[in-house]
Protein backbone atom coordinates (compact mmCIF):
# COMPACT_ATOMS: atom_id res chain seq x y z
CA UNK A 1 0.00 0.00 0.00
CA UNK A 2 1.05 3.66 -0.27
CA UNK A 3 0.67 6.40 2.19
CA UNK A 4 1.46 9.76 2.47
CA UNK A 5 3.29 11.31 5.10
CA UNK A 6 2.92 14.94 5.99
CA UNK A 7 5.73 16.37 8.53
CA UNK A 8 5.98 19.34 10.22
CA UNK A 9 9.46 20.34 11.56
CA UNK A 10 9.61 23.12 13.79
CA UNK A 11 12.49 24.86 15.67
CA UNK A 12 11.77 23.97 19.82
CA UNK A 13 9.82 26.38 21.58
CA UNK A 14 12.95 27.37 23.77
CA UNK A 15 14.84 27.89 20.85
CA UNK A 16 14.91 31.61 19.59
CA UNK A 17 13.85 31.83 15.32
CA UNK A 18 15.40 34.52 14.03
CA UNK A 19 13.77 33.72 10.79
CA UNK A 20 10.36 33.83 12.25
CA UNK A 21 11.35 37.27 14.20
CA UNK A 22 12.49 39.14 11.38
CA UNK A 23 8.83 38.08 9.66
CA UNK A 24 7.28 39.11 12.70
CA UNK A 25 8.70 42.61 12.44
CA UNK A 26 8.38 42.83 8.56
CA UNK A 27 4.08 42.18 9.26
CA UNK A 28 4.44 44.93 10.76
CA UNK A 29 5.39 47.26 8.00
CA UNK A 30 2.93 45.59 5.90
CA UNK A 31 -0.13 47.00 8.03
CA UNK A 32 -0.44 43.47 9.58
CA UNK A 33 0.35 43.99 13.58
CA UNK A 34 -2.13 41.55 14.28
CA UNK A 35 0.15 38.91 13.41
CA UNK A 36 2.56 38.27 16.06
CA UNK A 37 5.10 34.97 17.45
CA UNK A 38 5.68 34.03 13.93
CA UNK A 39 7.95 31.22 13.77
CA UNK A 40 9.11 28.94 10.72
CA UNK A 41 10.09 25.57 10.11
CA UNK A 42 10.04 22.62 7.38
CA UNK A 43 7.24 20.94 6.13
CA UNK A 44 8.19 18.02 4.30
CA UNK A 45 6.11 15.57 2.41
CA UNK A 46 6.50 12.55 0.94
CA UNK A 47 5.05 9.12 -0.59
CA UNK A 48 6.22 5.52 1.38
CA UNK A 49 5.47 2.14 0.50
CA UNK A 50 4.29 0.15 3.16
CA UNK A 51 2.41 -2.55 4.57
CA UNK A 52 0.03 -1.25 7.43
CA UNK A 53 -0.38 2.41 8.37
CA UNK A 54 1.69 1.26 11.16
CA UNK A 55 4.76 0.22 9.33
CA UNK A 56 4.81 3.54 7.68
CA UNK A 57 4.43 5.37 10.47
CA UNK A 58 7.70 3.63 11.74
CA UNK A 59 9.72 4.31 8.84
CA UNK A 60 8.71 8.31 9.11
CA UNK A 61 9.52 7.99 12.18
CA UNK A 62 12.83 6.56 11.86
CA UNK A 63 13.71 9.03 8.98
CA UNK A 64 12.61 11.88 10.58
CA UNK A 65 14.93 11.19 13.66
CA UNK A 66 17.84 10.02 11.17
CA UNK A 67 17.29 13.09 8.41
CA UNK A 68 14.76 15.01 8.37
CA UNK A 69 15.02 16.70 12.07
CA UNK A 70 18.19 18.04 14.35
CA UNK A 71 16.70 16.67 17.76
CA UNK A 72 18.69 19.23 19.30
CA UNK A 73 17.01 22.24 17.88
CA UNK A 74 13.71 20.54 16.51
CA UNK A 75 10.90 19.21 16.95
CA UNK A 76 8.82 17.02 14.58
CA UNK A 77 5.18 15.61 14.44
CA UNK A 78 3.45 13.82 11.17
CA UNK A 79 0.18 12.03 9.66
CA UNK A 80 0.19 9.67 7.50
CA UNK A 81 -2.43 8.66 5.56
CA UNK A 82 -3.56 5.81 3.11
CA UNK A 83 -3.55 6.80 -0.67
CA UNK B 1 -10.17 36.77 19.88
CA UNK B 2 -6.80 35.27 19.38
CA UNK B 3 -6.08 32.83 16.69
CA UNK B 4 -3.60 30.40 16.08
CA UNK B 5 -2.72 30.14 11.88
CA UNK B 6 -0.93 27.21 10.64
CA UNK B 7 0.71 27.83 7.21
CA UNK B 8 1.94 25.15 4.75
CA UNK B 9 3.96 26.88 1.54
CA UNK B 10 5.11 23.93 -0.67
CA UNK B 11 6.86 24.31 -4.04
CA UNK B 12 4.88 23.81 -6.87
CA UNK B 13 4.51 20.55 -8.52
CA UNK B 14 5.46 21.33 -11.81
CA UNK B 15 8.39 23.36 -10.11
CA UNK B 16 11.59 20.92 -9.62
CA UNK B 17 12.70 20.55 -5.91
CA UNK B 18 16.39 20.00 -5.95
CA UNK B 19 16.49 20.04 -1.57
CA UNK B 20 13.69 17.25 -1.79
CA UNK B 21 15.43 15.16 -4.29
CA UNK B 22 18.70 15.05 -2.58
CA UNK B 23 16.65 14.02 0.13
CA UNK B 24 15.00 11.17 -1.33
CA UNK B 25 18.60 10.25 -2.63
CA UNK B 26 19.43 10.29 0.67
CA UNK B 27 16.95 7.96 2.03
CA UNK B 28 18.08 5.02 -0.22
CA UNK B 29 21.23 5.08 1.51
CA UNK B 30 19.83 5.10 4.79
CA UNK B 31 18.02 2.09 3.94
CA UNK B 32 14.56 3.38 4.12
CA UNK B 33 14.35 3.24 -0.08
CA UNK B 34 10.19 2.81 0.56
CA UNK B 35 10.51 6.26 0.87
CA UNK B 36 9.68 8.60 -2.50
CA UNK B 37 8.87 11.84 -4.07
CA UNK B 38 10.19 13.93 -0.90
CA UNK B 39 9.28 17.39 -1.40
CA UNK B 40 10.41 20.26 0.93
CA UNK B 41 8.61 23.20 1.64
CA UNK B 42 8.16 25.73 4.42
CA UNK B 43 5.85 25.02 7.67
CA UNK B 44 5.36 28.98 9.64
CA UNK B 45 3.04 29.17 12.81
CA UNK B 46 1.63 32.81 13.81
CA UNK B 47 -0.49 34.14 16.42
CA UNK B 48 -3.31 36.87 14.90
CA UNK B 49 -5.44 38.94 16.60
CA UNK B 50 -9.10 39.37 15.20
CA UNK B 51 -12.74 40.01 15.84
CA UNK B 52 -13.37 36.91 13.82
CA UNK B 53 -12.14 33.81 11.92
CA UNK B 54 -12.97 34.70 8.86
CA UNK B 55 -11.76 38.45 9.67
CA UNK B 56 -8.15 36.24 10.61
CA UNK B 57 -8.15 33.90 7.85
CA UNK B 58 -8.55 37.14 5.60
CA UNK B 59 -5.06 38.58 7.37
CA UNK B 60 -3.24 35.18 6.70
CA UNK B 61 -4.29 35.05 3.25
CA UNK B 62 -2.94 38.43 2.66
CA UNK B 63 -0.06 38.01 5.10
CA UNK B 64 0.50 34.82 2.95
CA UNK B 65 -0.22 36.55 -0.78
CA UNK B 66 2.16 39.52 0.62
CA UNK B 67 5.41 38.18 2.39
CA UNK B 68 5.13 34.70 2.94
CA UNK B 69 4.81 32.80 -0.30
CA UNK B 70 6.24 33.06 -3.50
CA UNK B 71 3.14 32.92 -5.72
CA UNK B 72 5.16 31.99 -9.05
CA UNK B 73 7.44 29.34 -7.77
CA UNK B 74 5.01 28.25 -4.24
CA UNK B 75 1.41 27.72 -3.39
CA UNK B 76 0.13 27.73 0.48
CA UNK B 77 -2.96 26.36 2.01
CA UNK B 78 -3.24 26.99 5.67
CA UNK B 79 -5.89 26.82 9.01
CA UNK B 80 -7.13 29.02 11.26
CA UNK B 81 -8.10 28.17 14.94
CA UNK B 82 -9.43 29.96 17.77
CA UNK B 83 -7.30 29.44 21.04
Amino acid sequence: MKFQAEIDVMPKKEILDPQGKAVTGSMKNLGLAEIQNVRIGKHISLEIEAESEAAASEKVEQACKSLLANLIMESYSFTVTAV
